[in-house]
């Protein structure tokens, strides 16, 4: 990435992820209705300083396509809902069992795993409550449930909770780079993918670009995914905010452990290849789409 | 509930709930999909011999306003995966910790923890995917939004979540009658609103029944839980398939504990009258909806 693109990224990324904090303050219930216990944990989450990757990955893709922000707003929050509370399930002892997320202690260490479990449910099932709130913005009904339907597959068995449940057991298996890439395109994949796709099909995309625009979703997801994992080995943790290493030591697979940091890093760099390759039919307001791909591979956190 | 009506009732619950079950063998993703684990789970509560009540009443909701039962069958099924989903989660240990349920061992006590928790959150996700799934039934989108929007509040943190927490967080503290209300208008009285809500407003009827229906459902729902929790004192554990007096070992608060058992009764009693009062408007295809009324108070299971 140049240095002037950089600077544009760095600004962009911050003023998009200003505009997704002020509409998730907006949708979510204040954090003082009762039982507090429960809301509190939810904003705890939610305002745990994420990077908000999946809402500005549908911004952008509204932006590429020439479409509207302001009926992409409350879908770009349900994406954050739904990746927020798939972290705080993640985290539970019984899953990953991690103590620390973003450099803070993880929800079930402050507020105990039944209000922890409760929370992700929250945030699962608000996610649909801001999707189908039609007051919330106008939108034709036909894209509303299209929109409703892409993200529920993409959340549910099928995608991210399938993906999660192979890496969950995978860790007791043995397995294969087959699986790996199962797990990595259900697990983080498919909500990726739903970003950009969502952002194209309310925006009245034709259908060339609705595809495109997945298949980056995809590859993107999936070089997030094993950038993740090459940071778990080569990070640093206070850049991250939280431990490295966890994958080793709970017997994760990664491409880092399966075939090496070579094969690991190659295969990261493939992914975005093939992501910034399906923006070529684009014009020159797809320029955000693209920097995220480049940041993608060189995130440090 | 006159000797006639008890039969009519008995075959008629008999019958809703296989229609429910085939639709239920339907709509779910099959047992052998990858990873099974995920897949297993979800069957084994799904199919470990439910009431199906929630179900049973959309329909009937369907029956009493003249509307089609076949557009409201994925309706009703969405309802019994999230109730399905929850019982998931109220089960777990950091939760009620029960390990039977219905006869045989809790999900997390077969499949482990991680699993049972994605497991139910598999279940909430599906049931939004099978809601928003044009080609399992055709419907006027308007309605389809509505009815998602509908039972995603009733299962969130306004509804049956924050119901559940404020359960979990009252084991804890100083409790009133005020307080165990509003957990059983949450936990359970949203959701059987929900049910018969949705099943009127799919069939277009008028507004003045919806409200009806609404009342009768919260009324229901609310008695549903009072005689659960009476059940749970007086009741028999071989007929429950689960144990008895846990409510009172994790320190719960219902109404036998609170305000003693005959208050509870007498609270049952005039939830169940409530109930029947609002379906004075209607004509005699209330019957199953009355009836249900009835067998919701005298249940031994």
């Amino acid at each position: 990435m140049t240095k002037d693109n950089g600077e544009f990224l760095k600004a962009y990324l911050q003023d998009r992820r200003k505009i997704v904090e002020d509409a998730l303050q907006r949708y979510l219930p204040p954090a003082n209705n009762s039982p507090q216990e429960i809301y509190q944990a939810v904003h705890y989450s939610v305002f745990a300083g994420g990077k908000r990757i999946r809402p500005i990955l549908c911004l952008a893709a509204v932006e590429a396509v020439g479409g509207d922000l302001a009926p992409a707003m409350p879908i770009a929050c349900a994406l954050e809902l739904i990746h927020t509370y798939s972290l705080i399930h993640d985290d539970l002892p019984a899953m990953d069992n991690d103590d620390f997320r973003r450099g803070k202690p993880t929800n079930h260490k402050v507020f105990g795993e039944g209000i922890a479990i409760l929370a992700g449910d929250a945030l699962l099932t608000e996610a649909f409550v801001l999707l189908s709130h039609t007051e919330k913005v106008r939108m034709p009904v036909e894209k509303r449930v299209a929109v409703i339907r892409e993200i529920a597959q993409a959340a549910g068995i099928a995608g991210m909770v399938g993906g999660q449940a192979l890496d969950v057991l995978s860790a007791k298996s043995s397995s294969s780079v087959e699986i790996l890439s199962e797990i990595h395109r259900r697990k983080t994949g498919a909500l990726i993918m739903a970003s950009v796709k969502t952002g194209a099909i309310i925006s009245n995309a034709r259908e060339e670009k609705i595809k495109a625009l997945a298949e980056y979703g995809m590859n993107v997801g999936m070089a997030f995914q094993i950038a993740d994992d090459i940071l778990n080995v080569e990070g640093d943790r206070n850049l991250l905010g939280k431990e490295t290493g966890s994958d080793a030591a709970l017997g994760k697979i990664t491409y880092p452990f399966l075939m090496g940091m070579d094969y690991a890093k190659d295969k990261l760099h493939k992914h975005i290849e093939a992501a910034i390759e399906s923006l070529s039919i684009f014009d020159e307001r797809v320029l955000p789409l693209r920097l995220i791909a480049h940041y993608v591979m060189e995130r440090k956190t």
